[in-house]
């Protein structure tokens, strides 16, 4: 599991940073990369990567403002002149799909591959299967915004082969019962307990991605013991009251509440072309006070997340 | 004037060429910018070079397939987002105003400046004023395809003001009389023309601008006697079949066009990825014996358009 920053700049592009993409990169997880937010020359971004187009499963739009989704539609089409026939899904606000649509239907574009729509109102759950779960909450921007928290579930221990084969047991059909916790007798008459042969379960990781936002609370619940927190800071130290008339935030709310949250690691993204090299790596050491493991992101920067402990 | 090349692929954007935009730069002629589509990307491409998106006062829209409007949005916001208050209007076929309207609507995008749109259904003038005139007529392609002819109005001869000094006329309001034509009577009697003191008018520029397209009669029509033609060139020698299912042209067809026309100078763009490097430049040679003075584009080409003679 890898986090991919595509864009990291607000409002719009500069020659420093693209406007705002992030790819959840999940392929060792479950072969798919997900995408949150696709800002204009989001396909191009990914031509400089090694992210193909057809993997992308699943894709996560926070909020409707043009820096955030006017690259929709052409990774759409991309996507389907490069030949991808796997369902694409995506979650965000009401309107999503009416825009999408007009942009497609306007072109004569037709898709090769099922495209779907889940558009969200209600803070929970929009997504859930054995190995992740996907939980959003309203923040407080312009317009309707949601924050994303991705669970990864718990990995159950793996099989502790080596116990097995001290004691004695040859591997075989045997293995995958005991692997699935069952008690088995053998042809000696001992009888073994799976529970007794498999490892510690290793915690999922936590990934937590929030749109443009005021400081609000539902950023901390969302962000609760995350592994990784990507927060906006499309201002510094000393703009709060900028930041609130332009529903933003500041790398200091930021810091705060990845605080309060218990986060192990802060992103800041969405950084304003006022801030430029050594100025916008200032947004970060501003706040190591408050949190320390607190990273100014730059287009094409990859962080690995791994499993704690 | 000069034709400056934002984008100069087919379909999708590549690491070598982006998605289709053409500046037709009117600074000296009348303090702005003309674009010729806008594909993705095309304000990415603009921060790239001298231009600056406020002076834009005119789009015309070939047709409305992605590669050629799917930046439209973005363009439109940032020129907004970076204090742009002069008026823009966007001429296209029927369908363009539908579009950009619901993409800023849904992404709640106000602009700092009127936006006119002109649908156009039919051949003819598009727009004349007292500099320019622009012609359109319908192209062969899978949708509504328009070219465009704009034709600068030719330049009233200047004022000999060398031939003036030599009759001893000294400088005044009277150079402004004779300027206009008029005959002006001289204190010691002596009686001028005007006319005998003015040079040649000097003809007006015509730059043909063709959007994707089958081989059609309008092409050749539209390209009369044109300074430069910029026709897409999707296909190579050989490839008519191709070319013709696919609604393109090759570079044969669009030397033969630009001949028959007798155009100056053929530039071809809307390059297929399957041509890469040497093999896209082969696209012009291989025409040279039908159309000397072919070129295959680049992104960020310039070329000047000299008057003629
Ligand atoms: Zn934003
Ligand atoms: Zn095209």
């Amino acid at each position: 599991m890898q986090i991919e920053f595509l864009g990291t700049g607000a409002g719009s592009p500069s020659k420093q940073r693209n406007v705002t993409s992030i790819a959840l990169r999940l392929l060792e997880e479950r072969n798919a990369i997900w995408l949150f937010d696709v800002g204009e020359a989001t396909q191009h971004q990914i031509l400089r990567t090694t992210i193909r187009p057809r993997k992308i499963e699943k894709i996560f739009i926070t909020h409707l403002h043009g820096d955030h989704i006017f690259g929709l539609q052409g990774l759409l089409s991309s996507r389907s002149f490069q030949g991808g026939d796997e369902p694409l899904t995506i979650y965000g606000p009401t309107g999503i799909q009416k825009y999408v649509k007009t942009c497609l239907s306007a072109s004569e574009s037709k898709l090769s591959y099922p495209l779907n729509f889940i558009e969200i109102s209600e803070p929970g759950v929009v997504f859930e299967d054995s190995t992740f779960k996907v939980e959003c909450d309203h923040l407080d921007h312009k317009i309707e915004c949601f924050g994303y928290r991705i669970t990864e579930k718990d990995h159950p221990g793996e099989l502790l082969v080596d116990k097995l084969r001290e004691a004695g047991i040859p591997s075989g059909p045997l293995y995958g019962q005991l692997k699935a916790g069952k008690k088995v007798e053998l042809s000696d008459g001992r009888i073994l307990d799976g529970n007794d042969f498999i490892g510690q379960p290793q915690k999922g990781r936590i990934v937590t991605i929030l749109g443009d936002s005021r400081k609000i609370d539902a950023s901390i619940k969302l962000s609760e013991n995350a592994d990784v927190l990507v927060h906006e800071s499309t201002y510094g130290k000393g703009e709060a009251k900028m930041a609130r008339n332009h529903y933003h935030s500041t790398s200091v709310q930021a810091a705060e509440e990845a605080k309060k949250a218990g986060a192990h690691k802060l992103l800041l993204t969405h950084i304003s072309a006022r801030y430029i090299g050594r100025d916008a790596y200032e947004l970060a050491y501003q706040v190591r006070d408050i949190f320390e493991d607190t990273r100014v992101v730059n287009d094409f920067d990859v962080f690995d997340i791994p499993f704690k402990g």
